[in-house]
Parts: structure tokens; C-alpha cells; sequence
């Protein structure tokens, strides 16, 4: 398809969404859970038509030869498909963040100003391959009395349009506009860059993915992005650290689900410590299946252990592999995490309650730990009820990205002929 | 200048600020607060300085035929260095928001994770003409713990580098980092060409300016932009209005100061009221020098009025200029400010309490007025202290843009060795 008539068809699709977009923002609570129940329903009763048209993208897939994980990431079941139905009833329970009053102000002239939360508008997400990311961000946008364009990845192009039917369905049961949650209507990737031009319809921008999508579109769009990118997440183990409760987090932290980007990639160990430390911490490590990179006092006290290169310091590896450095001191570790992470989730692990404290202080990370995994940075895990994501920009929202950071607010003022001077 | 040379220069000076941010988002309210009274000291010792420094630039603008307005912009005199001194010493009062704790939660799990204020890290302004737009934003983003790379017209160049100095004075004798408020050392466009490709080193850029200035930077820059952009104001006089009270409010918010981003340039008048309001309110306005565009409608009503064209409603006049439109109901009301607003500040003139909140609700502006003059969308009025602008973005800061609205946040968690299962 050429990009002329791609453009035509993803305008028309996001013009349409930015139209139901007014009545998404004016639509009550009672309203949206009755959508997210009809949603549910649906769901429910469309389930052989989801997993018939994923059956379809799998097939596709392995015929391409694509990869057994990003297989896996794409197969539905009847499991799966439960837990699709699940999260999108969880949505209902959560409060609306819509027309929250976040602060009053009175004026010495009578003016009375109440910052109000508004939905954002039309929010565009854009990722690759799991189809439930489709219906989560449909409920979490519909809650938040967004419109939501939909772009997932083109290998799970049958299973999305299957989901999103039964999400138009409920909508439309619930006499909300079923364009509140649309599918960009094009396989390939113009429909991604029709999508990132059409900054008067779309207000943010939201990628879930790798580093090069990511990358494209943080470099290619005319809308606000608010980036979903790595994490290089670190474990410093200080010199008060219990040595026990270190070992059980850093194996937490590094193999309780090494794909994620809450998972760590560095483990710094401070020197006083690091020839008690290192060889049980290595041995349970190992023991988990974890291959150890680490640096020259590293490989002195662990035999065994490959050499660390400069480049494995920067690396989110996200898979069982590990880089260890120990650290002539707490100053160090702080200076290593701010010139090598990506201000994702970073952990110490001390006793001392005044490192602690500098610690959470000086790493200018979205989360900061004292004594606990780095992989509880979570939307869920932090009680925010759900997330899209986790944001690792600084502007708007940093972090889990749950309801509340799908609203912006405004200025509400009441007057009574008020004149300014 | 070649733009390599001047890229080097820009990212040693940016460098710089990077190295500060770090120093500055750990200084206490004590530090910040004597480094502003440093710097207000600074700029009155340094006072003759700045002035004969503005008189060179003022006498270059002159010979270089700038317009009297822009040269009435750029000229600094014996009381407008007191106000600027003034505005910086204004800062020491306002509460610091870095550390504030924004949200407390606590988990099943005994995790405490507290949701605390912190600074955004560099920020960039780039702005036109005023000078004490330097000082303005050096105390602004002193107070709230961040650096500030600042590029200023270059009109007011050595205004600017007069102002820059005392402030980088004040910061040395407060033992803060003078590179905290860096002045980009470039005269040319290259400048701010260079700076906008720095996004590992500049956290947010923050244009003020004209329309062209902030079109370029929002397609060129690689870095977030929160944009001060225009603002096309509406005054709706609804059927149940106080017809004197709306007249009162139109002129003010045309006439009280024509040439900002709140005044309006929109008057909307239901049909029902509009044969009686527009005669007195037109001879009003008339009186105040203000030039009449109007719809058929208005110009049957009101003998001598021009006809409005279509460009005219979406026009941003900035001058004693307004178009008037009578409407048939409240909803057309509402659409047209949909269709040609800005999203900066409407306003509705009413008695009816249920028409006000339907506009209140409806209207989706950063600023929405009921009975009182738009032109009070400002920080200082709305009691925020201060403001580096206006934001005309959905996306972390919209309307008046204050301390808070220059920080970001961090998620700090305290443990006691918890896992995740």
C-alpha cells in the first residue's frame, strides 16, 4: 500500500477516535464500568472467534520462522484468555481519576480556582507482539475517559482485531462510541508513521517495546512520546548490608523474571564485604542458571568468572547474565549508577540508615530501594491498581504509569464579574 | 561561526550545567534561599553594568531599525532593575517543592514506598527580547533544585550576559555552582540549533516567544518541549447574563493589556441577548480603541463593523483587535471554541449555574472562566508566586507554570529484605 493512501486511511481511523473522544471525557463512572462489564462480557462470548484468529497469527508465525519466545509472548489459550477477562473487570474497581479537585485555591478577590483532572484526550499506543496489551490499555484509556488509538505489532495483527471487535462491542453495548478504542487499520510499519504525523488528533504518544521502535519513533514523531526504554537496574550491596538478606535480593532480583526491565543487570558490591559476599552470593546465582560477567577484583575472588568489558556495564541484558563490580565505596557505586544506568529501579542494601538514606537521595532514579527487589517497580506491585507501563521520561509521568498519568488537569474558575488591574 | 564550533561550545556549556544539576538537586531550602539573596545583591552592586550593557544593545537595536515596541521590550532603566531585583528576592518567600511528599503507600508486603518531589534536572529556555526574562528563570529554577541553560534573543545578548554574571556571582557566594545558570554563548540561530540535539544533557526545553520560534523548535528538537504557544481567548455572553457585568469583562479581557497570550480575541453573544449587549458593548470597546470584525449577524446589529473572515476566527490579533460572533445557542457557543479555540482561556458570562458548569465541563481549555476576565490566567494570580510561562501543552504543565511544575518526582521505597513472588 502506498503511504498516501496509508495516511488516509489511519487519518480517518484517528479523526474518528478524536470525535469520540468529547464523549469519552464527558462520560460518568457508572458508564465506563458498565462499558468495562460489557467488554468483559463480550470477551467472553467472543472467545473462540479471539482464539480462532490467534491460531491463525501463530501459525503465520512459525511459518516465518519467528522466535520460540516471541511465539509464546503471542499464543493465547483459554488461561490466557481469562486473565485477558480479568484484568479488564479488575478496571472497574478502580477509582476514576476524572474530575478529581487536586487543589483549591481562593483568591484575596473572591476568584475561586479548583485545578480539576481532565482525561488526556487521544492516547496512541504503539507495541510489539502480547495481544492482552490491546485490551489493558483499551480499559485503562476507557476508565480514564480517554480514546485510545491502538498500533500492536503486525505478527499479532488477526488476534488484536479480534479483541478490539469485542471491545467496540461492549463499548456499544454501553452506548459509548465504539471508536473510543481503535485499531490502526494497517499491517506495516507506514501505518506507524501515518500515525506519529497526526499531532493536531493525537495528544501523547505511548511505545511499548524494544530499543529500536522505541528509538524510531522517539526520533520520527510530531507528538509528545512518553517512552517505555530500558532499565539497568542495580543492586549495591554496602557495607552494612545483611549479607543474607543481599543474596536473597539480588537472586530475586536478577531471576525472578530476568525479561523484565525491573530486573538487575549490574550487582555492585562494596569492597569490605565483597570477599565474604561474593563467593556464596555467585554460587546461589549460578545455582539459578545466572552466567557472571565481572571486573578484576570480581574475578580474583570468584574463580570462574568471564571479564566484564565496558560495554556490559551500560547492557540491559535481560536474561540470565549478571555484571559484578565491587566498589572501593559507597561514593562509587552512587557514581557508577549515575554514569552507567538508565534511572530505572535502583537498590541498596544496608543497615546504615543514613547511607540509606543518601542513597535514595543522590540516585536519580524513577524508583529508589533500601532492602528490597528492584522488581517490585510495577504498577500493580506499588498499588497503583494497574499500569500501561512504566514511563522512563521525567516529564509527566515517571515510572508506573497507571490511571492518574492518563489524566492532565485544568484550571476550573469561578467569578463574579472579577476584572484584572 | 561554523555549526561545529559552535556545537562544541554549546555542549561544554551544557556539559557544565549537567555537572550542577547534580550539586544544586541536593541543595537544601537555606543554600537556595541564600544564593537568591546573593544574587539579589549582585544585581543591584552590578546594576551600572547591566544598564550600560543594555544601552549598547539598546543602541544596536535602534540603528538596526527594530521596531519601537520590541525596543521598548529590551530597555532596562533604574526601575525596572528594581523589579527584577524585586522578582528574585519575591522567590525566597515561596515554599521549595523539592522533597515533598506527594503520596504515601503503604503495601501488604510492609513495603513503604513514598511518591516524593524532585527537580526535573537541566532545563532550557529559550526565549526573545525581555531581559529579565534571564533573572525570572535563573530564580525559578534555582528554587526548585534545578540548572538552567538559558538562550535569550540576540538583541538582548550582552543584556543578558550582564544579567547572567550576577547571578553567577550570587551562586559562587552562596557556594553553589555558578554553571547552575548557564547562558548559551552563542549570538547566531546555531545556538539554539546546537542546544536542541543535547537530549541526554537537557531535560525540557521551555520556549517563549513568537509562533515561528516555537514551530521550529517543536520539529526540530530531539528533546521534550513544554510550549508557552498561543492563545486564542473567547468571552461566550449567554442569554441569562448580567449584560452589564459582561460588557465589564469584555473590555477588560481585550483592553486591560492587549498584547498577552490571555486577552481576549473572540466575543461570542447568544442571538437571544445580542441586540441589546452589542450596541452598549461595541461603543464600549470602540471607546477603548478597540477595531470591530464581526459576523453578518453583529454587523446587522451594529452599524460600521467589518466583516470577520474565516481567518479571523482562529486569529491570535495580540492588539486592539476583536472579532465578534453572534450564536444561536449555548452549543454553538461551545463548538466554535472547540473548532477555532487555542485550549488556552474562555470564559462564560451567566447567572445560570447549570449552564456555567456545562461550560466549565465542556469547554476543554486550560483555563476555563465563569464570569471573570480570561485575563487572569497568570501564576502570580492564580497564587502559584511565579511563573516561567504559560503552557499550552496537555502533557505535565498546563496553564501558569510555576515551582511545582518545574519538578518531576521519584518513587522512594523503604524495605525490610521483600521479594517478589
Amino acid at each position: 500500500m502506498t503511504l498516501e493512501k496509508t495516511s488516509e486511511q489511519v487519518v480517518r481511523v484517528v479523526q474518528q477516535a478524536k470525535e469520540a473522544s468529547r464523549r469519552m471525557a464527558r462520560a460518568t463512572t457508572a458508564e465506563k464500568n458498565a462499558a468495562l462489564r460489557a467488554i468483559a462480557s463480550s470477551l467472553e462470548s467472543r472467545g473462540h472467534l479471539i482464539l480462532e484468529a490467534n491460531a491463525q497469527d501463530v501459525a503465520q508465525a512459525k511459518s516465518a520462522g519467528l522466535s520460540s519466545a516471541l511465539i509464546d509472548r503471542l499464543t493465547l489459550n483459554d488461561s490466557r484468555m481469562a486473565e485477558i477477562t480479568r484484568s479488564v473487570t479488575a478496571v472497574i474497581d478502580l477509582p476514576d481519576p476524572v474530575g478529581e479537585v487536586i487543589r483549591t485555591i481562593e483568591r484575596p478577590n473572591g476568584l475561586l480556582i479548583k485545578k480539576v483532572r481532565v482525561p488526556l484526550g487521544v492516547v496512541g499506543v504503539i507495541y510489539e507482539s502480547r495481544p492482552n496489551v490491546t485490551s489493558e490499555c483499551a480499559s485503562l484509556c476507557l476508565k480514564s475517559g480517554n480514546a485510545v488509538v491502538l498500533r500492536g505489532g503486525s505478527e499479532s495483527f488477526r488476534s488484536n482485531q479480534a479483541i478490539a471487535a469485542a471491545v467496540q462491542e461492549g463499548l456499544t453495548a454501553a452506548a459509548l462510541p465504539p471508536a473510543a478504542v481503535s485499531l490502526i487499520p494497517v499491517r506495516d510499519r507506514l501505518g506507524v508513521d501515518a500515525m506519529l504525523r497526526l499531532n493536531t488528533l493525537i495528544d501523547v504518544i505511548i511505545p511499548r517495546g524494544g530499543e529500536a521502535l522505541i528509538k524510531k519513533i522517539s526520533e520520527e514523531s510530531r507528538i509528545p512520546v512518553i517512552k517505555h526504554a530500558k532499565g539497568v537496574c542495580h543492586v549495591f550491596v554496602d557495607e552494612d548490608a545483611n549479607l543474607a538478606m543481599a543474596e536473597s535480593i539480588a537472586v530475586n532480583a536478577k531471576c525472578q523474571r530476568p525479561g523484565t526491565c525491573n530486573a538487575m543487570e549490574t550487582l555492585l558490591v562494596h569492597e569490605r564485604v565483597a570477599g565474604v559476599f561474593l563467593p556464596k552470593a555467585v554460587a546461589a546465582l549460578r545455582k539459578s542458571g545466572v552466567e557472571i560477567r565481572g571486573c578484576e577484583r570480581t574475578q580474583a575472588i570468584v574463580p570462574g568468572v568471564a571479564p566484564a568489558s565496558e560495554e556490559d556495564w551500560g547492557a540491559e541484558y535481560l536474561d540470565l547474565i549478571l555484571s559484578i563490580k565491587v566498589v572501593p565505596s559507597f561514593n562509587a557505586a552512587v557514581e557508577h549508577i549515575a554514569h552507567y544506568g538508565s534511572a530505572h529501579s535502583d537498590a541498596i542494601v544496608t543497615n546504615n540508615t543514613e547511607q540509606a538514606e543518601r542513597f535514595l537521595r543522590e540516585v536519580d532514579s524513577a524508583a529508589v530501594y533500601v532492602n528490597a527487589s528492584t522488581r517490585f517497580t510495577d504498577g500493580f506491585q506499588f498499588g497503583l491498581g494497574a499500569e500501561v507501563g512504566i514511563s522512563t521520561e521525567r516529564l509527566h509521568a515517571r515510572g508506573p504509569m497507571g490511571l492518574e498519568e492518563l489524566t492532565t488537569y485544568k484550571y476550573v474558575v469561578y467569578g463574579s464579574g472579577q476584572l484584572r488591574q
